[in-house]
């Protein structure tokens, strides 16, 4: 064991096929044509392309019941149905948060994902069980995938009392974030629930990544005082809202004073570019340089019964809803799901370049975009250097 | 040879596990247990769903770029901007429709699909040469799918003048139904274009199958001319409108009344459920009676370099479009991909009965809901009682 990988006939990013060199994590070399002795475990890539790793950037792993039989979705349409049904349904399954954030966290791998960022439930009734589970999972998985954990107050955080305790709890046990949930309509107090989390991320120089489904002007008013806290706290690029569908439901004067605010706080925005409903446009709030990126949100859970945690799928969702066929629309879905992802994340060392962490994957295409389109089994994903995923099937 | 297979150990819709015997092209039995002698062909179906053949009722087979390199996406977002950018394309490719249909014809059987439905470009630069490549493969490949043709009017029928003539011929020289385009905003008329094309229908007993893009009243408009000339000439039960875009987009009211008329006049309504704009509502259509069907649309062509003609993935993008979450709601948009598509295309002894024609797939899944969820390769695809594809190879 040289701790030494060499891919063979690779193409960064659809590029000219080099050979890339992999030792204590980094890429070491990309050129063509590198001789090295026989002893080096070496990878034919075929002249495929190779991706630097896919940032799935919002995930619920410790929900998902992947790996289990079939199970008819039962919830009513409203978020409300949901989280209800969530709740019985927890108590009926007994799912294991650490059993389950594993099965999926290895399909994420299986799919090229290097980077997760998971919301994982705490409330009054599970309290910090999920979060426990999860960082188990972190920490059995930690050579094979980066993970963040935000802790997300499912069931809302004032109307629960005792809420803000635990998600300050969370974050001291290993949680990297702290979440929020519509604080209009789940809490009936944004300002309230809005001061508790980030007075946490304050105290602890924590991120913040909130869920945002609220509409329209309701949403967009969430939208300023989550601004207003980022900068006043000085918490710029570590704050995130996740979903924002109010961002794709004000007219383009309103939008235009939102990106704004979300360009000088630095806030990311987080999309998974829902089926039916409006989502934050793309093509405008990346030109006006506001951080996008994406995720798979929930994977076969109490929510939804579809999902399969491929980022590639996912980016190809996103060109679907926005209309992109051209080339360098289906590239900006492509950045979501890596440099997007990579940057909220704060991933040092994220490329393809010389001396960059060796996470990427190996995959048929003649272009990124074509990946997208094909979504073939990844040929290979490399994590931190090593070999995590072959032909589709994780290997860790 | 003995013309005889048997299926083992497939469930039916997700029902009890049972044995299929084939022979003549039929299912003749379908029972657990069923004793054979060992010169029977035998496969085991390993518990897997077995699903009657599924029903691309929308494809433009003639004009796909599938097998070639890739080519990135040029065209403007407009449907005259692309149909502009194609015909400069077919000239600069110079592609043969008989060998490019043929490739995405076998990528289909590969993935379950035993039913096309094709529309191939009529026009007076092509004149019938798509039409005389699509009835080539039609031939070669008439053991393994069924498929009808549609005499397609891509580059509008008033406005070419020679173009309804060619539309006839094509019928005299193979396709089974008359298509159209936007009779409004292709021609500037239309009831030029409907008499047009309803004349031909009438003179040869021919189908006819509509593209509607038009959006709001403008289409709602032409929905009323086409069942006025579908009921006037008797052809109910024999017209689709495809898009329709404008069920989508009028009010509770005046859907009502449109939905009437489709009833009233047995028109089918194709829907591939399109990422960016509103579409024909699904679940109310069905309650009301209309039948629905779906398709593949372009697939790697000059309209979208997207696409791979998989009807299960098709099902999944209804279901992600609609919300629709529960297995009785996925069900529908199975049946868009199945029955409703059968009923469209006419085809006798369509089902998993016994003395049913022999065209089924088998595949990965607890319920039918699980087979869209997964979208797994196609394990086992039979068509006339001939294994044609095997774990999402074609073997034909």
């Amino acid at each position: 064991m040289t701790g030494r990988l060499l891919v063979r006939n690779v193409r960064p990013m659809g590029g000219p096929a080099v050979d890339l060199l992999v030792e204590g994590g980094r890429i070491r070399e990309r050129r063509a044509g590198i001789a090295i002795d026989a002893s080096v475990e070496s990878v034919d890539g075929g002249g495929r392309l190779v991706l630097p790793g896919l940032v799935d950037g919002h995930m619920h792993l410790d929900k998902t019941h992947w790996g289990l039989p079939w199970r008819p979705h039962q919830a009513g349409p409203r978020i409300i149905d949901r989280i209800e049904n969530e709740r019985r349904l927890r108590a009926e399954l007994g799912l294991s948060p650490a059993v389950q954030s594993a099965r999926l966290a290895r399909q994420a791998i299986a799919n090229g994902t290097t980077h997760i960022r998971t919301h994982v439930d705490v409330d009054t009734e599970v309290g910090l069980a999920g979060l426990e589970g999860l960082v188990a999972t972190r920490q059995a998985l930690a050579d094979a995938v980066t993970m963040q954990i935000v802790a997300f107050p499912q069931s809302g955080v004032m109307i629960r009392p005792g809420t803000v305790e635990l998600l300050e709890e969370a974050v001291k046990q290993g949680a990297d974030l702290v979440g929020g949930l519509d604080p209009a309509t789940i809490d009936g107090d944004p300002r309230g629930q809005l001061d508790g989390i980030f007075a946490i991320a304050e105290r602890h120089r924590a991120g913040v990544d909130i869920h945002l489904h609220d509409p329209g002007e309701l949403g967009a008013f969430q939208v300023e005082l989550i601004a207003e806290r980022t900068t006043a706290l000085g918490l710029q690029g570590k704050v995130a809202i996740s979903h924002a569908f109010c961002l794709g439901m004000v007219d383009g004067d309103r939008l235009a004073g939102l990106v704004e605010r979300l360009v000088d706080s630095r806030i990311a925005i987080m999309t998974h570019a829902p089926g039916d409903r409006a989502f934050p446009p793309i093509r405008p709030l990346r030109a006006a340089g506001v951080t996008l990126f994406s995720g798979s949100d929930g994977v076969r859970d109490a929510w939804t019964p579809f999902g399969n945690a491929d980022m590639l799928e996912r980016a190809m969702l996103l060109c679907y809803r926005s209309a992109f066929r051209r080339d360098e629309d289906i590239q900006l879905a492509l950045d979501m799901v890596t440099v997007g992802g990579a940057s909220v994340m704060g991933a040092r060392g994220y490329g393809l370049d010389v001396d960059c962490q060796a996470d990427f994957l190996v995959v048929d295409g003649d272009a990124p975009a074509e990946a997208v389109v094909n979504r073939s089994p990844r040929a290979l994903v490399v994590k931190g250097g090593r070999v995590v995923a072959r032909e589709g099937v994780a290997v860790v």
